[in-house]
């Protein structure tokens, strides 16, 4: 296994494995790895002949008060784990090797201004703008993404189909602690106490998936979700919706595609869970 | 030659070239082909191994007060024009080919913002968002601009850098009636009268040519060149600047750099000339 900071090793590697007919599987991340992404790391193995991991907090999907100076960081174990998942290729680059006074980016409207959108509206803009990038300097076949981000894999495949990109996304299924709660690197900053409160979420979720079947209203299956979380100390919803996958507009009567997603604060972390019907 | 009007038969054609290891060179046009976009086939020609020409009038890039409906269009000659040039393919979507209920495009700010971008604010990021979806349906190694459109070849240059695209673009020459009057498909607006009174721009060009040296003011250049135009019937300057080439903020002192920008109505026609000193 490489690990290489600049874009140019990238694409010498890249352009090597191309040369010999292989193909590229990348799991675009920022670092801190779980399980979650391991299953990622394990999905590209699976399908892919040269996997490559970018490790990169990027700075442009961060809102002025969100937590990126605080974003958690351990190259290091990084390294350890994709080492051990069998990964060909870390890039691991510089703020300033990603942005250099940039003029250009990527845009989305409407669909970026739901859900996670509301309270984070340059988020999207800056996920699409890093995978574009990431898209041209690793050139992969297959880009594998964790369903937990539903909104962010459901953009980033819109961004594939209105920017041509020759890629295919694969979702993989949200790895989950054995006591429910949904792997995220943000876990890092629950207390002892907030990490119990925080099992209200994947505790809403397992209530709701007993209950869904298609041809229900969605409204008392949101209602029960949102009593659990308020009956929780420390708890605030951002959001608990119902929203079609293929459009993310909300539906009131549970369909096949329909994903129920949330998000909650727990003390000051907010955290995300989220299911999908057919899938449940 | 082949003519294609698809994605997926772009995809195919470039897939096997990929694979028996030639180049790929692109030259995205808007079709009502001049010798202007036979220079840059013929650069294409020299440089890549397969050369492909795209024709589509881009809506997302005309204002809504502008020409897109009555846009020139002929196909037919422009298949014709490019076996002359020797081009291989030709990739002439419809515009539903292109965009299907797009929520995701390209942004750019500052440098499209200025020079021609004070009059046409949305031109720039619709360039850039169609030669992002030509560059990633083509993957060129090489793809090939006129100079006539300076500020457009200076945005996508920095589009390429932002967004990392794995392609190389060229800057070819601007190719000139006899008479002088820079090529454009939008000669063609001009009446007879019109055409007489729109050598004013290459006029203005060439005097300014003429004087310039490194060291000198801008000043007086652009005083003459801005006198030249004035003193023509039905003609009105939509600006006439001095910037410098690597950054398009205007300058006041001649460099090497430096390049002297004009548009200009010829009656209702927008017309653009420019030249560069270290090309003067």
């Amino acid at each position: 296994m490489k690990v290489v900071k600049t874009i140019s090793e990238v694409r010498e590697s890249i352009s090597a494995q191309k040369k010999m007919g292989k193909s590229i599987g990348l799991v675009p991340s920022m670092g801190f790895l779980h399980e979650g992404h391991g299953s990622l790391m394990d999905a590209a193995r699976k399908e892919s002949d040269f996997v490559v991991v970018s490790i990169f907090v990027n700075p442009t999907q961060f809102g002025e008060n969100e937590d990126y100076s605080v974003y958690p960081r351990d190259l290091e174990k990084d390294i350890v784990f994709c080492e051990a998942h069998g990964v060909d290729l870390i890039f691991a680059p510089e703020v300033e090797e990603m942005y250099s006074n940039p003029k250009i980016s990527v845009k989305v409207v409407e669909i970026s201004e739901i859900l996670c959108g509301k309270t984070r509206p340059i988020h999207f803009a800056g996920v699409c703008t890093v995978v574009s990038k990431l898209f041209n300097i690793v050139t992969p076949d297959y880009a594998y993404f964790g369903q937990k981000d539903a909104q962010q894999f459901y953009i980033l495949q819109k961004m594939v189909k209105d920017l041509n990109f020759g890629v295919q996304l694969r979702r993989c299924p949200i790895v989950r602690e054995k006591d429910g709660l949904a792997k995220s690197s943000r876990n890092v900053y629950l207390s002892p106490k907030e990490r119990i409160h925080a099992l209200s979420l994947s505790k809403a979720i397992f209530a709701a998936q007993k209950k869904v079947k298609v041809g229900m209203t969605t409204a008392p299956i949101l209602a029960e979700m949102k009593e659990i979380i308020r009956s929780t100390p420390n708890t605030k919803i951002d959001y608990i919706e119902a929203v079609d996958l293929d459009t993310l507009k909300e539906t009131t009567i549970i369909g096949k595609n329909t994903l129920f997603a949330m998000a909650v604060y727990v003390g000051k972390t907010r955290l995300i869970d989220n299911f999908i019907l057919e899938e449940a």
